[in-house]
């Protein structure tokens, strides 16, 4: 017979197991938008231990509205093999510009990026950093609704080797640098260019202060490049590449 | 080149094409929780037209949070078998108990659901019903943010064969059977008993009124039956039984 | 060294043995407020397993502010024995009337019961109960925070041989009851008479459902009997009550 | 017989055939208050292809309310010739100054604009601009309940020739450029002093940024000048001045 | 040389005229809708002496948003003769139905009915009625914003021969008969079905309490009659029926 | 017989004539706290046309609730001559500090402040000055609850050769200069020192622009000098200081 | 040399007294409207221990705004004596209709009510009745503030041998009575009559339950009559009609 | 018999001779959080005169809610010898580290320090500084719900030899030196670093203007000094350090 507190039993184990096994990671990653989860995936598929902290209850970031609620999405040639990877499907515009559902697109990403073995803490808001001697160490984390309701609640810290801030264009982790006098500025993204900007988000992704990386919008911000609206390629390339910097020098 | 208007114009196209071409359909769902994804999974793979609507700009409705935030699920035994069918991984906890990673478990359905077929309008609210000739004839639709903000904009129509309430222990298609007195009496559910819950939904899963169908929690809402938390078997097993008795009649 | 994940892992596994431990309770009080407390004391003091679950992040209740923020509170002569049992200090205003500081009160009484074996569960909202073949069985419970911002997240549930609602005069967790028809009428506490209410929350406290018990001015809104303002004697005197006639049943 | 999905598809046909034909424009008009329609009428009048986009449901920005909801208006001598273009009736105050009823000002020159052959698009917010080559090349949109809610949904992009900024003191258009740095400085309008607000209006109505223009009180928001009030003569020639500017460069 | 107070007192004396002037009116009409619209234009186009009060700073209703924002409208054939009355452009969809731009209807209705003769009060909320004698005898009036913020301000009152509640589905002028008990019931508008909504609005036009009518959605609301969307045919063909019933009354 | 409309229309003729009669003003007073309606006193009695415009319902400002609602202020020795002049009951604390009733206090002030023919208009904010060759010239005013709300809706503006700031420490009305960079800086008062803070609000009190008078404790936030709670001595002075000084003034 | 906390210190002596003094009372008045401070006029006059809780900080409840902030009140002939008595100026409007200044009449009769002995404690809102053998002994009261932030903090109580509801038309206290089922019913005020308003609210004034008085609009809403807007004739003679009753049980 | 006037009596006079006794004080402590009340401890027992003012109704600051609520807390070797003084329990979780229960720890600090004779007065925030020849010399204070609803009422003024921040990193009281130009900067608490941190906020204690100390995070805030999470050993060194300081400064 089931009895109601073994549901109660059963998911505190298994969580907390989760909890304490996650509080020292390779990379801890900010944002469960499509640049952080295709960072996660390909970190995950090659052996790291990351984890994702999501701010909402449910992961996707951007994707869902598509455009204005039309929800699809726009993906052009160069990040079609990305496409391919997940599994999700498309159609053809024109050629080289491909059209997606964004319920497909978000969703399947982010089961493909749980099955590759990364567990996503959805609800959570980091709400600091630490740093020591002048690197990212790790984040400071909290409850989202515990930040919304402005309980005065301590938050609890996790540590990382690297921290990747994927929170799109508030480049949320990055601010807290910028608010502590650590880095000088952060101009934030600049007025819609499509084309431009998706070059430049996988340009930009890289390294931004001492163990920190940004990805997909973050990436833009932070250096001031164009905005791209609906098109999603960018995005995944961009966490593509974090995923393989990063690697690199986790094998050190 | 890619120009930015071409992105606008891909995504409109697209969109609008589903939109047209869902305004008449076999079984329009309303709520992408558990039991409404489930439905809808099944009767697509059976071939009825089928769209679902959805409040919120994400799917999964009460599967996220797991228990308290802490994003892991419970299944038991029976539903075991829906868990192999979609390809989500568990634990067990116990003999006949088993416990999955909640975000796995919301967006690896909701991809295969969208997979097999199901158009899901996302940002949607149902504010109304289309009842012709005493029967559920389509629902009455609008932008969510419209709804938020109480913007005076009319809504959109749908006509359906039939509608699926599963939107939760609100049972908030149903309500508005009740508030029109095409209904006596919506008791809501009863206070939690996992075992007897778990059942219920299933047993009370069916026609609550020519048209309208229940599933999963608005179902024991209608009945007046107990809820039962983060346990999702009777979930999955409801849509299941709702979409086969739906797709008997869809053959008439 | 210090770690900082350290300072992490110390309060989840704690607080996580905590938490199991307290799944199935002799007794789960509702509300940390004076009678709750007081009876939580007893308990605790003759070896029953109790815990206390509080909607705020402070315990006390009513107390902290005395008479429109003039914080003192007044006890009558009966109750003069429940300040020396915990320490409190006192003046004497008239013979039988007596002052104390509101907030050496809220504090004393909360510390001295944490160190008789209570566990208090804070920032825990009771959202229903667990009601079993006519008996309330335990209770269910989620975050305040999330119950605030109105995130659709699942709740954990405790199971118990009696449930206390030690809530005030909103008597919350006995609304449930009302809610699902349980009982049949619930009339709230009646106007001020200090006189009359001291006696009669002391008459009121007792088991109003199988299983569930109530206390301190939660009594006298079930009873329909008078309210008092910042006289705390029956309160004290409650809390003793229901502790003493639990205690009984428990041996059974 | 009529059916219901016949209004739904009806609209949506109807409507998306609009967004489309409108996604390249000559002109792009943000706000659909006085400066903003005049200046879309005589556009049209001159075969410019010209949308409006509003941030309300209603167009007519400020001039419903008259003077603290005395919904009346005044106009001086030299603009009472576009009253009489659009067949507006006043009375005479006195020589040379003139009082029309707010609502029949508000509607007959939005009645009139769209019979020739604007559209306008209400409820639609300019949330960015699109920069290229630093030139404004079009506007960025989404809906208004969409931003007020604050929910995560990307927008849709619109092409243009020209934009004009008609968007009242706020001068919301061209902030998107003081925000990202492509102008130095917006000084916002001066106190009140009408006589010379009205003149400067006129005079400062331009373009301050390649493919950006102002006109009415964001003209004179841009320049530090004067506000003037419920006098709206420089708001009708600002209007008509920025058209036959831009109509002259459309032509190149 | 233009004052600055010139424009004050311009607008204040001709506002105060006009504000006297309609103290005592043959007809006041709430609510600045289609149907609100439509009955006084041709009341006023006969003769009688009518104003509208309606609650927002604009006029037009539910027109403005078409269905979901996408800003068309339908009219079926019986009453297309009325956009020809006003001179509104439509095309057909199909023959017998007709799609017109939103903002032409609402600005082209509000300019020939201001044109026609009557004043409209915007941003005056009726917050009571006049009872005499058992007869609806005028209306309590005051500011919109007076009532958003619940300053504490007394109204003014208008007395009038009829009142017609136009308010829509609220009918919220018939709701105060309600409140004090003077008609009984106010069953509100039923479920969607555009075909009959729009026959029975006609019909449901009319006399609901001695001095009372109502017309367009607040007649279905009265009668508990089906919905209709955005299809105004039969909101027009209702303001033009309570305008010739009101009318002949009048004669008396 | 008493008619209801002949209500509205005494007070609409009433006080639309007040309105007329004050578009051109000696002194404009803005906010009617202490200093405000002590100026206004001496000013009226002395011959001058004065208006007050008060931003609440009612007037009185600080004075009502005394220190944290204990409902007495303080009033030095060397202003108990104001007391007498108004009238107000007083008794002694210690020799020169004196208490009073803060509700005599301000109805009474307010009471002949009005007798002495000052005509204040209360639910007024001046949202902006009129500025003419660098001289303040008059106030825009609109209704409160506009300005609550945010509707737009223009104001209204009325001439006066002088105008009063006694709007208290925020100096509301000296803000407008600064945001218009017409005054370098606006300090805002100091921390507590009542004794100096006593002494400087009548040194303070003066024209700090070209037609721009301050008294109370707008004198000290434009001296950056300390404020001093509930004892008002101070005020009544500044306020009769500046009423001597304009009034020379005007006689030019 | 003035010492801030001498400020304090006086304000706390002297507030302090005042409410010791006043927790025993011949008549706690409730509300400080124009029927309120009449009664408590004449009461003190009589020599009856009387104070006022008035919810606001300000007194003169609904006086202040007139008629849509138009501020000037109306009075009839039967009541001219009243404002004769408080020493009010008016004019007349035509024979036997007087109109006066709203502040002029809110702040007079507020000064000359505290002069004659009144005290009035502002900001503070009465949360309950004292119901003691069935009979209203007292009220208990609250800050405001505190009601307002719906911080939990306990109330005060005042014993007097009659409490007046002079709240208006929420008649507010005698809800209360409602609540608790000591009234069967509390009907609110009727549609606009004026001539027939004022008639009756000074019938109507009288004790509706042993200990409890109703005037002024109170005295309407406990009987269901007609609301009369801003005319004030009636509030005056239906508290000193009050006044006269109570003096006369008084004496027993 | 008791009377119910006589609770509010009991309790007025209580207060009020409470208030008055602590209007001079030897140290007026801002914040009773860990380490306000440590410093007030230690300060009570060496015989100063003390008093706490906080702004909540609940004491304790941020310890109750441990991390994340999970509701325990760490505290280091150093300091286990403050929760032996208090008397604290606790477990070992590795040699040198101690969890103890965030309840116990939060109760019984604040019990000990109300019977080592401080008063705290709860509800209550500083809203400004006394400041006198350059030194601070006393508190403004507030109901805090008065602050909250921002209704107009003057404060009252503690005086004091020496002003503790012990607000925690907002540094509330140092915040208001800032404001008015007396400190230059003001830099914030930095990232999370625990171990240095803890380090730190006791080196950092002390004078930073003459008359005002900082404590626990306080300290760090205005030193720019790393925050540390729910480790509260430095919090009780802060607090016992600062009153080490000032004793000896108060014995000159």
């Amino acid at each position: 017979m089931l009895k109601d507190v073994e549901i109660s039993g059963a998911i505190i184990e298994a969580y907390m197991k989760d909890l304490l096994d996650n509080l020292t990671l390779d990379v801890a990653i900010i944002g469960a938008g499509p640049s952080g989860m295709v960072a996660a995936y390909y970190l995950a598929k090659g052996g790291a231990k990351v984890a994702i902290f999501e701010k909402k209850l449910s992961v996707g970031g951007g994707i869902w509205g598509g455009a204005m609620g039309f929800n699809r999405i726009v993906v052009e040639e160069r990040a079609r093999k990305i496409l391919d990877e997940f599994g999700i499907n498309y159609g053809e515009f024109r050629p080289g510009l491909y059209v997606a559902d964004a319920i497909e697109v978000a969703t399947t990403i982010a089961s493909r990026t749980v099955k590759a073995g990364v567990k996503i803490f959805n609800m959570f808001e980091v709400e600091d950093l630490v740093v020591k001697n002048d690197r990212v160490a790790g984040v400071v984390i909290n409850w989202t609704p515990v930040k919304m309701t402005g309980l005065h609640v301590d938050p609890l810290t996790v540590e990382a080797r690297f921290v990747i801030d994927s929170t799109g264009h508030g480049a949320q982790v990055t601010q807290h640098l910028l608010k502590r006098g650590l880095i000088e500025k952060l101009p934030g993204e600049g007025p819609m260019w499509a084309e431009i900007g998706e070059r430049l988000t996988v340009e930009h992704t890289g390294e931004v202060f001492p163990g920190l990386y940004v990805t997909g919008m973050a990436a833009n911000a932070v250096a001031g490049a164009p905005r791209m609206g609906p098109i999603f390629g960018g995005m995944f390339l961009s966490g593509r590449k974090a995923a393989i910097e990063i690697f690199e020098k986790l094998k050190v």
